[in-house]
């Protein structure tokens, strides 16, 4: 399975790519690719919004997941940061249904809980565990990218215990 | 000028389109098709939104408008109701943006003001006062067609009031 995750913000937009390898004796988490997409601030916003979109659709067409993981928002500072990241959102959840494929949405609590095992874990615990889980020196940068790979990560073992509870 | 209005709702995103008509002694504005694109709550987000960029692209494909207008929002019920519109209207200025098209942002007390001559005007008076600048027997149904309707309006008074203070 490869996971495409996604962490949508007004100003970087991180996406990660994470596939399990069935291959050896025990499974294992790789990671592909992850990075984040820079909005710039001068740009008006549906110049912004178009970037998102021809970005991530060449990345999903190129990476070819199998399906997208996106952080749930229940939470904002006030309306107005929620109307703006709504924006970016549904222009990645857009992205994902342009190139076929399914979205799963994980609220920041369950990533945090499939990363650290703590739901309630610092920002910087999540890098840690992302970049030890994935095998690597270091947590990507920026933090939006370890936070995209920390979601399709959430995805995999949220998707194995399904698979484990329908008694595979 | 042609300018295709869209009024963004989770449940239904109206449309519309006006065109200016200088060849007679008075300047007139003409109403060339209107609608709304009704969302199934059956339905998935990203699905919903493949089906607003789908249709909004296509319609403005069809109607050939020069400019694209919306209105801002500053105000929801809560952070989530801002978020759900939020993910419509970022599909709908993406559309716009994919289809080469500035998009003009209209708050609703101006949007009112201008076809109303009230800013705090009520719903049903924006609808009737649409339908007598348009010379309609009455508003187009859904109401948000008829308030995409008034979005068009404003953007051409207020590109007109530029154009005057511009020294035409």
């Amino acid at each position: 399975m490869r996971v495409f995750g996604i962490d949508c913000g007004t100003e970087y937009t991180g996406w990660g790519v994470v596939e399990v390898d069935d291959s050896g004796k025990r499974q294992r988490l790789v990671p592909i690719a992850a990075g984040a997409i820079k909005l710039h601030k001068k740009h008006k916003t549906p110049e912004r919004l178009q970037q998102v979109y021809v970005e991530l659709t060449g990345l999903i067409t190129a990476y070819e997941p199998e399906v997208v993981a996106i952080e749930d928002v229940f939470f904002a500072a006030n309306a107005k940061s929620a109307l703006k990241l709504g924006h970016v959102r549904g222009v990645a959840m857009l992205a994902a249904a342009s190139c076929g494929l399914q979205v799963a949405e994980y609220a920041p609590l369950s990533i945090k809980s499939a990363v650290v095992g703590y739901g309630l874990a610092a920002k910087e615990q999540v890098q840690f565990m992302v970049a030890r889980l994935l095998d690597l020196e270091k947590a990507p940068e920026p933090a939006d990218a370890a936070d995209a790979l920390a979601i399709a990560i959430c995805h995999i073992h949220t998707a194995q215990t399904l698979l484990l509870q329908g008694g595979r």
